[in-house]
């Protein structure tokens, strides 16, 4: 359900009335009913939601959302398009029974909607987002975020552009400090495994093509801007290589996000969040999906997040959360195959 | 000229070919004889290249190429594709030549080639590049390099987008402690300048709509990932706010660049390099200008470095250096009311 004061319930709701969402995936709701209840509303449909105990128990259509109530009762009294504790605190307990079900097998995937970072951090906890809860969750420390965006007129890979995170919620100032070439190594072979399996998906036997972004301007200019390129990235990268992967760099940012658009990469590993996010936005802002790699799981969201200014006037788009849905249904006869929880752990 | 390495020698006997380039400006090459000579032999055309000792003895046109040397004779004989501490020298002295020129006023503006920053660093010049360059040679200390698109097909603005760096050539680890609040302010002033001055050229009398980027993600999140926001751009956008600007910030640089790419801005102020550049090239690589602001003369240039991997074969693309004379052009008349020389004192 992703936060009660965001866009999620009510893009849920607008999905939930598609019939080809019903042909996509079986699907079930995990949140609040009420809150759930007043989204249907608030788009103009009449689809009933009922609340279950197991994904089993009712069979979901357009009429009908079966929902597992995560809700200790406060999320209904969230106010619309606000930073609320309770709001973050209702997001948290959607993800912790979703993560439940995907781990016992109950459910192939998850989807989560976006949740508030302010307000998740008014509840106390710890940890800054979807990703880090996830990686903590799953006990799956080595966990990396990916934007991908399936192939369209401005992605002419194979089988789209996937671009995965060496760090995410890090201040910028702390980024070089939190690099090394374990987690880049780690990174690369995360982004290798899912880009393979998507190809093998596809019907194509080549192995994915990587590119590893640059932290500084230039790929630090042999050294003239910066030592990362020389002392982090490029023993990683050999690393990599030395591994049997199929990867360059590190390469300047700015032009490898190029050429990966052109299709000359099935994926990059960016150094920081905003390195891969200036760039996915751009190519597809409502058709970008983040995937979490190194999970036990399979796990999409929206790339999008509560957009308060939009939030609960019935106006919220939902290509997003479709396009997660779908990467989701497309990604989840692959979850034992993808093996994460190895790679992981390596 | 540029470096003698590089494409620039190529890309420009190949433009000087062109009618059109002949409508848009009166030409004058500033470099090495022999170099574009050679140029001129490779591009396949029977320019005959001219040494002049100004910009009045002869007139230009595809068939007759006035250039006045910067050559100590040694240009010649740098190899194609190679890093040389000649070639960067030669780059140099181009320069040097081409800035005293445009400061007597003896042309209206001028466009570089590029240089190949690793071939300058050869040389023992302290300077990273032709930005820095040409501060220092214009007693600019506050010069900020702009990246500018016009309007077209990914970019949808009234007179295009231009995003402008606080900080350029800086090691990432360095850009947080490199900001303070008055280079923003006095980079978002000199942008703001530059757009006014493009927007009435084009008969808009709204003034420039201007968004200053975020350093972290999401802003840093209200202080969760980063102060910088609060301490640093708040209270920068805040006193350009004061002085009158139309000016928002600091953004989320991930949304504020597809917003802007849809017209919501005019132009951008980056925090760092790749932020601006990842956003621009995306937009259109081969389109885009690099403008120096801040500067007592107009200057131009290609977005593109030497492209060792293409220079001296004949193949190099054109597009860039005939988008950076046609601005140049715009840009020439307006270089009295531009009064950057004020600004950047202030």
């Amino acid at each position: 359900m992703g936060d009660p004061a965001g866009v999620g319930p009510e893009t849920i709701a607008s999905l939930w009335a598609e019939k080809s969402f019903h042909q996509t995936c079986q699907g079930l709701v995990v949140g609040s009913a009420p809150v759930l209840r007043r989204a249907v509303a608030l788009t103009g449909s009449s689809i009933e939601v009922v609340e279950v105990d197991s994904p089993q128990e009712l069979s979901p259509s357009p009429a009908l959302m079966p929902l597992i109530s995560s809700d200790d009762g406060e999320a209904a009294d969230v106010p619309a398009a606000t930073v609320d504790p309770r709001g973050g605190q209702a997001a948290y307990d959607a993800l912790l029974v979703a993560v439940e079900l995907a781990l016992r097998n109950d459910v192939d995937a998850i989807t989560t909607a976006p949740l508030n970072k302010a307000a998740l951090a008014a509840t106390g906890l710890p940890l800054p987002g979807h990703t880090e809860l996830l990686a903590q969750l799953c006990h799956a420390p080595n966990a990396a975020m990916m934007l991908y965006l399936p192939p369209g007129k401005s992605v002419l890979g194979r089988v789209g552009l996937g671009v995965t995170h060496a760090t995410l919620h890090t201040p910028l100032a702390h980024v070089s400090a939190q690099l090394n070439p374990q987690r880049i190594t780690t990174v690369t072979q995360l982004t290798h495994d899912f880009m393979q399996q998507l190809l093998i998906t596809n019907n194509q036997d080549q192995p994915p093509r990587l590119g590893v972004a640059a932290l500084n301007p230039h790929a630090g200019e042999q050294g003239l801007f910066g030592l990362e390129e020389v002392e982090t990235i490029g023993p990683a990268v050999a690393q990599s290589q030395a591994a049997g992967l199929n990867v360059s760099g590190p390469l300047p940012a700015d032009t490898l996000l190029v050429r990966a658009a052109a299709g000359d990469f099935d994926a990059v590993v960016a150094m920081y969040h905003d390195q891969g996010h200036i760039a996915l936005k751009l190519l597809g802002m409502h058709e970008a999906v983040n995937i979490t790699l190194g999970l036990p799981i399979i796990r999409t969201s929206v790339a999008h997040g509560t957009a308060f200014d939009l939030a609960w006037q019935g106006r919220a788009q939902i290509t997003g959360l479709k396009q997660a849905v779908q990467t989701a249904a497309t990604l989840a006869p692959l979850r034992h195959q993808l093996a994460w929880n190895q790679t992981s752990s390596s």
